[in-house]
């Protein structure tokens, strides 16, 4: 156990990370890069031990750990390369034209970093959305400290992540105060952190409750704060007549396995599959829930966790018109998650927004629709998501260009015959959404582009190229993509003498 | 006069915005530069009625105002084309894998509309910032319906305007909805337009007070919208050793001209002028009056910005350890700014925040540093800007570093001998800045970036290219800039079969 950071810490370390901002700005992205290439090199150090600490912490398997720890090298070696690339910076230059009148200045434009950036971890990844994880690199990439508050859950593994993170630092030569690792079980720490006129911006994933209380604390600081809240998803997949009636084994097939994946415990779990009722449904309700019944009952990541699972699906199993269609049919121990699938009729979803609501685990509810104008009207009144799922053939998509519209409008992620778990670590990933998916849909949390939420334009105007950064020189001795007279482009610049 | 908005009024105004919003968001890029640069030519055409209206209501200048719609017409066509560049869509493709364990997917992602914008206006820009300006035409590029809430001290311009709107959305089959124009004196008004669910996000150019109001009121709704207000600034300017000694009078005049143009009613006028208190500094001081001495008052926009001018100027001559350094000669009229220069220690500036808000008029206080180590302090002192601006000499910038970094965590733009009036719009510029400059300092809203406060961005995964939107085909048909596997590219993807 480890005790909560106390105010005296928290005002140290975030003056600390004050400090190590002005220094580490300036930093070359190559700098940056090669920082993010040492954290990564570190956390595969203490190997097994940070496996078994995390396992006993998380409950979490050997074998998914393993991957994780794997991703999230993969990221931070991902997110350097893009840094250094230059890319995410969005050069915009200008050149003077003076005999316009007014004459027209020369003007340069780059990412700057926002500040310190605070981070809350996500209790189901330990490493990829936690202290190494993805906020954390995007912050360091743009050139942010990083302050983290581990997650009580799995405070031992954040620790060993810290040291990794803090070893690569002293080897880098970074500034003291680049990384801060805090304990905090208590709300109160949180809210420190977040309200410290130090903190320039936030990164969370979790849940809805704790990311609107982040929000809502950084909008009401007399400067108020970006804070990127990823606060879960119920992911909808719509059954189209035309795929289901072809492929509807398969689609269940997919369907069980992305619902029960990891006891369920992704933001990116489906947790609503809208259908039309029918004899094609009922056949792959009975596919499903096949898949469902053999499925081993598991342990989740922490107590809190299955409580909140057990207490979820039973207030919605308990709501009316709402039924059970199939359970694992293995007895489960204490912690364990026992895979669901409820099903109710798409008027009682659409009145009844509890039904719409998260229940972290495996479970799914399946809303039966008496045709595709009512799948339409469950569509139009789902909430923001971070992913909608369409299984459908080519005719399915034609003939239902206002649905899969509708869809467009509530997600960051819009998927056809796939399933929504998996979520690519690349450069046209979007893990954001609509409210309240996410408290902000310009951003995403995964991949290169993540960096953006840490970042904002700086314009200089009327500066020799001397003086500039060198990101903005005439040479363009980086070598990077730059926006010039509105043209994409590598080249140097040849100002007119 | 025209009557405020009844709630009936706004309510059918923004149910016909979602609607109108569902057909506006297929269309293509062609058709939205269209209708952009449409309206820019409907904006001409009122001619002389258009300025002569404005300048009954605004008390500008012919000139200027001609100045301005010209302004407003070209940033119409501008956005327009950045717009059909599809650029601003940030296009990402990473395609398929399908040999990856597990394999990786195709995911396409482009950069979508919110929905419904609710623009309010600026008082001193009756154009190129209200009802046709920078703000609607982002919104109207990134795929948005604009429901404009007139300025109440510009109703009858914004009304023209509006026409202008309305006849270029008709001859563009335009759907019902795409724009609407609504008045309202009272708070509620606005209170209701940016409260209402079908509203997506929310433009904003004018004071403090009321666009600080409508971020909260942004994010005190059940699902929180972004509010981008961009409120106003003190625009620093700081006047270096070197160049102060070189080149005084030259210095002394663009300040004097900066501070009075247009009876000093910009965003971008500059409010603090600090230097060091020295032989050279009294030079400085002595040409500023000589200039600011004979400026004839001129009127202001209206009796409150009058009103606002009069008892701010005096509220900060009354501060302790303030002078008044150099006034216009020329007796006012009623509503006529008088130019003033007032002047402090920096230990008072420091000590008094009052003395660093924005006197809204030709206004502007000198602060006299012991040092250079001074005029840092007060560097690090000052609220977020949108703009911050350095007199100096090459060797000024080399040996004051610390000053130049810190400038540069407070601003949008930092100018080099020049001044930060005169907002050129081009992709470069960032007007935008630190709260209390705005909101979120990430976004700007001069330049076609402007687009992206209004935008997000959506990903396609595992879609066939036939029922992809035409920026994310394989053959590239619109022949945009688009990032596949990470390097930007106009070529078309050929896939391996």
């Amino acid at each position: 156990m480890f005790q909560d950071s106390s105010p005296e810490t928290i005002e140290t370390s975030m003056q600390a990370a004050w400090e190590a901002f002005l220094i580490y700005r300036k930093t070359t992205l190559k700098q940056r890069a090669d920082f993010m290439r040492a954290i990564a090199g570190e956390i595969e150090k203490p190997g097994d031990e940070l496996i078994q600490t995390a396992m006993k912490e998380t409950n979490l398997p050997e074998a998914r750990l393993r991957n994780e720890r794997a991703r999230t090298i993969f990221q931070l070696n991902s997110y350097a390369s893009f840094c250094e690339s230059g890319q995410w910076m969005d050069v915009r230059i200008d050149t003077a034209i003076p005999d316009k009148n007014p004459p027209k200045p020369d003007i340069r434009k780059l990412m700057v970093p926002l500040g310190p950036v605070v981070v809350f971890g996500a209790s189901n990844f330990p490493f990829a959305y936690s202290t190494a994880g993805g906020d954390t690199a995007c912050a360091f990439a743009a050139g942010c400290p990083v302050i983290v508050k581990a997650h009580p859950a799995h405070a031992q593994t954040s620790e060993i992540v810290a040291k990794a993170i803090e070893k690569a630092a002293a080897d880098c030569y970074m500034p003291k105060g680049i990384f801060t690792h805090l304990h905090g079980a208590a709300a109160a720490v949180g809210e420190r952190l977040v309200k410290h006129p130090c903190t320039k911006a936030v990164g969370f994933t979790g849940s809805y409750a704790g990311g609107k209380q982040l929000f809502d604390w950084g909008n009401q600081r007399n400067e108020p704060i970006p804070v990127f809240a990823e606060m879960g998803s119920v992911n909808p997949v719509f059954l189209l007549p035309g795929k289901i009636k072809t492929d509807v084994v398969a689609v269940a097939r997919q369907c069980a396995a992305s619902i029960t994946l990891g006891v369920g415990q992704f933001c990116t779990n489906p947790g609503i599959i809208v259908g039309i009722d029918n004899e094609d449904l009922r056949v792959f309700m009975e596919a499903l829930s096949g898949e469902i019944r053999i499925i081993a009952p598991a342990p989740m990541l922490h107590p809190g966790i299955y409580k909140n699972y057990v207490e979820k699906r039973a207030t919605a199993l308990s709501q009316n018109e709402v039924t059970e269609v199939a359970v694992a049919e293995k007895e489960a121990m204490f912690n364990e998650g026992t895979a669901t699938i409820a099903a109710t009729t798409a008027a009682e979803f659409i009145s009844n927004h509890l039904l719409q609501q998260e229940v972290f685990g495996p479970y799914s509810i399946i809303v039966k629709c008496k045709d595709l104008t009512e799948m339409k009207a469950v569509a139009e009144h789902l909430e923001g998501q971070l992913t909608c799922t369409l299984m459908a053939d080519e005719n399915d998509i034609l003939n239902n260009s206002s649905l899969v519209d509708s869809l467009q409008n509530k997600c960051g992620r819009l998927i056809l015959n796939g399933v929504p778990t998996g979520v690519e670590v690349c450069l046209s990933m979007q893990h954001g959404g609509p409210f309240p998916a996410t408290t902000d849909s310009r951003f995403t949390s995964v991949g290169g582009d993540g960096i953006r939420r840490f970042s904002r334009p700086l314009a200089f105007q009327n500066w020799p190229d001397e003086l500039l950064p060198e990101e903005l020189r005439n040479s363009n001795p980086l070598g990077i993509w730059r926006t010039v007279n509105n043209e994409p482009t590598k080249d140097a610049i040849v100002l007119p003498t």
